[in-house]
């Protein structure tokens, strides 16, 4: 078995990164966690783009751990906001981490915008750095529109005031496996499954 | 004498464009304000384009008043916030016209962002429409880098964190003459002086 690190705390995400392995049928990888390896110094995320912040995370997991690593970076490009808040999606009010603060200014901000300029697109970029140093990186976009208020309460961030194009739901209304299904996130790391099994076969 | 409007009631600004047109030696035409001419319903301000807002700005005095009307919109475009706040500046924190707050946000949001990535330019769309219905917008944009605290007292906005290049101030540690000089209002009126030349001698 070769062991291959996602470069996160949260187990949510071990998890599915497990199924989506499994599902494609690549049982030569054992997915670990930061929490399984030795503790190292993590960058600061500060790049300008998802791709880049994605990298940096996987290259510091890699260099420190000595593992095929993956990682990934996401946020919420909104056009109406030049792409932004982006790559500053979660700390966007100021603070790092406010949910509620940070999808409360975005409503404030588009208060005068009409509704056919509240197009959005949530963005995750996942990067895949192995040991011979060699990478790569892939993107998933999943587009939508955003609402006046939020509605619903599963997911994170800006969920509750994205609804995914072809629905009328907002992404915190869907079930979990449903925004599994057709996520950035769930795009981006499907992506990476081709990659993934190169790897798996080494 | 024939009239011009300029759709503001910000005597400042009045003074501003007499002082450029009797510089210029334009001395056929006197400059009015809103305050001058009938009171009309004006448009919301949301378009998507400095360029755009001018021009809705213009062209509903223009239509009200009869007359050439001049109107300008303007706003700091900051690089790694995708050229945002934009359009938004005036409202970046949530409210409209809370400048402490406003670029209190802008310095919160770019915390981690490294100095060579802290550029950005003020911008400035100036719009004249004719009686005639003919159009013509200019744009003046004065390039710059954002500080880490503001400085200044001069101005309003984000002048106390904005150092010009080439200078070492922020633009709210300009005096009021230097900075008419060389910002980005001063720079698009002056590009519309040709234009208001042709006027005054049609």
């Amino acid at each position: 078995m070769t062991r291959l690190l996602l470069a996160t705390r949260n187990t949510k995400k071990l998890d599915e990164l497990r199924r989506i392995l499994t599902s494609a049928g690549i049982d030569e990888l054992t997915v670990v966690g930061l929490a399984d390896v030795e503790p190292f110094e993590e960058s600061v995320e500060a790049a300008a783009t998802f791709s880049d912040n994605a990298l940096i995370k996987a290259r510091d997991a890699a260099r420190a751990s000595g593992l095929a690593s993956v990682a990934d970076d996401s946020g919420l490009a909104v056009d109406a906001l030049g792409g932004m808040p982006g790559v500053l999606s979660a700390r966007w009010a100021g603070r790092h981490g406010d949910d509620e603060a940070n999808l409360r200014l975005v409503l404030d901000q588009l208060s005068d915008v009409p509704d056919e300029r509240r197009t959005a697109a949530f963005v995750c970029a996942a990067a895949l750095v192995r040991p011979d140093g060699s990478e790569t990186v892939v993107l998933g976009r999943w587009h939508g529109t955003l609402t006046r208020e939020p509605r619903g309460t599963n997911g994170f961030g800006y969920d509750p005031i994205f609804v995914p194009d072809g629905d009328t739901r907002t992404s915190a209304e869907l079930e979990p496996s449903e925004k599994d299904e057709v996520s950035h996130r769930g795009q981006a790391l499907r992506a990476l499954v081709t990659h993934l099994r190169e790897l798996a076969s080494a």
